[in-house]
């Protein structure tokens, strides 16, 4: 197996999260952690041509959300959007150009919700709140079938929980779902690349992870409820699902996640393209319009959610 | 005297700048510094029909910049917006809305410029950067009539002595200047409301504005230098700048920078306007689309400038 030399470029993420693992805390400080995790906005560059603005959806949380429109694209299509950063960080300002370059390549609005987070805010807290976005986005006019749930890291996961959530509930389906290095065995964490890039990988720590599980399930929610961890859904429930592009990163602690993921789809009959992009870091795509590995994957992706929705 | 009761919305940034000194290093830490004061992003608004784009400008240290582009403003006016954070913090991130807020209230786009910081690079590197910048507007075709030069903090202190640096280069002069809680006595630190805001200024220590002082001026830079200190410019220099707009804080320690330069300022005959907004923090602007206080001074200051410059 060959092994694709990075460009230079995408050098700028992997010195990015070495800044971030060296100042992060050793002492419980969630508001630091969070402060530090919203500098993943820096390795993106703004996207042409688009215009933002800050909404409060409705229903009893009142969550802050942020709509994303490239003045070209279609306004009867929208990416839900939802962030990563381990259901404990992540905000508006720190994926607002990543979900801004995917939603120009895709040809649609993007909605990113500011769901609440762990551990303030345990499971279901941000199902329930991008679930709360998605109906709100069905009762603007939006269709399902033109609406895609995507996301990163924890997000990425969302962006297939949150369509099982849908389908439980009745709504219709969204038209597509975009993961990118998403979490998928949240809380099992037995994927294999959780050893094999234990040094390629310079973000992520076991230990971290089983932090950030800790908080997100410390209500003590069943650990195989496929709302947490998607990889545990049945067949059944799995088959009902949008098509699926999911993007791993080479490097990444997480990638088997995603092709253990994919290979449950496709068992479950359900479209999935996976690429696994050699020798990145988890969500490199944040740096989009930076780095041309992420350039190409969000260009990629795009060509295909149009050809899916219809954007 | 009677002072005014802030909003109930601006005591979000008295939270903020309590949070960020709350969380500050106390050991030596810039870049903990730097991610924590990015934060000030978080309590402005988006601008609605606002687009944006990144640009490296051209000079030996290839800075950053960002084009804020209210979609319906004129692209024949611009400010040259240079942000705070004591020449040490601050980023094209933290004062993004902030300078579109007041991009759209002036019908002006606005070139924000990521200036080289301290102790990186101390005294002249952000006002040679700036000067840089304001040059490359010249080169692309904006009349120093139509540009203004405005900043909070250090980048109200560059909002004058960049003007002043214009002038000495022999450059067209800009047609105003609007200085956000501008930090005008650099090096003396003599200012009154030192003393008498100590207790009221939640983000500020004499202290902290020492180590700033010393980051900018360590290449041992003269103290009395105007181009350090706009307020010890003399007469027959400061009366040769545009007409001012001088937004401070009740607040504020750094209240008196600004009475004491807008006296100085009218002595040498220019024309300013000074406004001291009751029992607000520094740069309560930062709050533009939250907070009613912030909303009013930003309108007042686009009404003023766009008579100062026609845009």
């Amino acid at each position: 197996m060959t092994t694709m030399t990075p460009s230079k470029e995408s050098g700028v993420l992997t010195d990015l999260f070495r800044r971030i693992s060296a100042h992060s805390p050793t002492t419980e400080n969630i508001y630091l952690e969070r402060v530090l995790y919203d500098q993943v906005e820096s390795v993106a560059t703004e996207v042409p041509d688009t215009s933002y603005e800050d909404i409060t959806l409705p229903g009893e949380h009142h969550r802050p959300a942020k709509w994303i429109m490239p003045l070209s694209a279609s306004s009867k299509h929208a990416i839900l959007f939802m962030h990563g950063g381990g259901y404990t960080f992540g905000s508006l300002t720190s994926h607002r150009k990543l979900a801004a370059h995917l939603a120009k390549a895709c040809n649609t609005w993007a909605l990113m919700v500011d769901y609440r987070l762990a551990p303030e805010s345990p499971f279901p807290a941000a199902i329930d709140d991008c679930v709360n976005a998605y109906r709100w986005l069905l009762d603007q006019g939006f269709e399902g079938k033109h609406i895609v749930t995507a996301g990163d890291s924890c997000g990425g996961g969302l962006a297939t929980s949150v369509p099982l959530k849908i389908a439980r509930d009745g709504l219709p389906a969204p038209g597509a779902a975009v993961s990118l290095s998403p979490w998928y065995d949240t809380v099992g964490q037995t994927s294999e690349s959780l050893k094999t890039n234990a040094d390629n990988d310079v973000l992520n720590t076991v230990e971290n992870m089983a932090k950030l599980r800790e908080r997100y399930t410390k209500n003590g929610a069943d650990p195989n409820d496929p709302l947490i961890s998607a990889l545990y859904a049945a067949d059944n429930e799995l088959s009902g699902l949008p098509p699926h592009w999911i993007s791993a990163a080479g490097y990444d602690m997480l990638r088997s996640d995603s092709t253990r993921m994919a290979n449950k789809l496709k068992q479950a009959g359900v479209e999935v393209i996976l690429k696994v992009h050699d020798a990145q870091q988890h969500v490199f795509e944040f740096m989009a319009g930076r780095a041309p590995e992420a350039d190409q994957s969000i260009d990629e992706i795009g060509k295909w959610v149009r050809g899916k929705i219809g954007s």
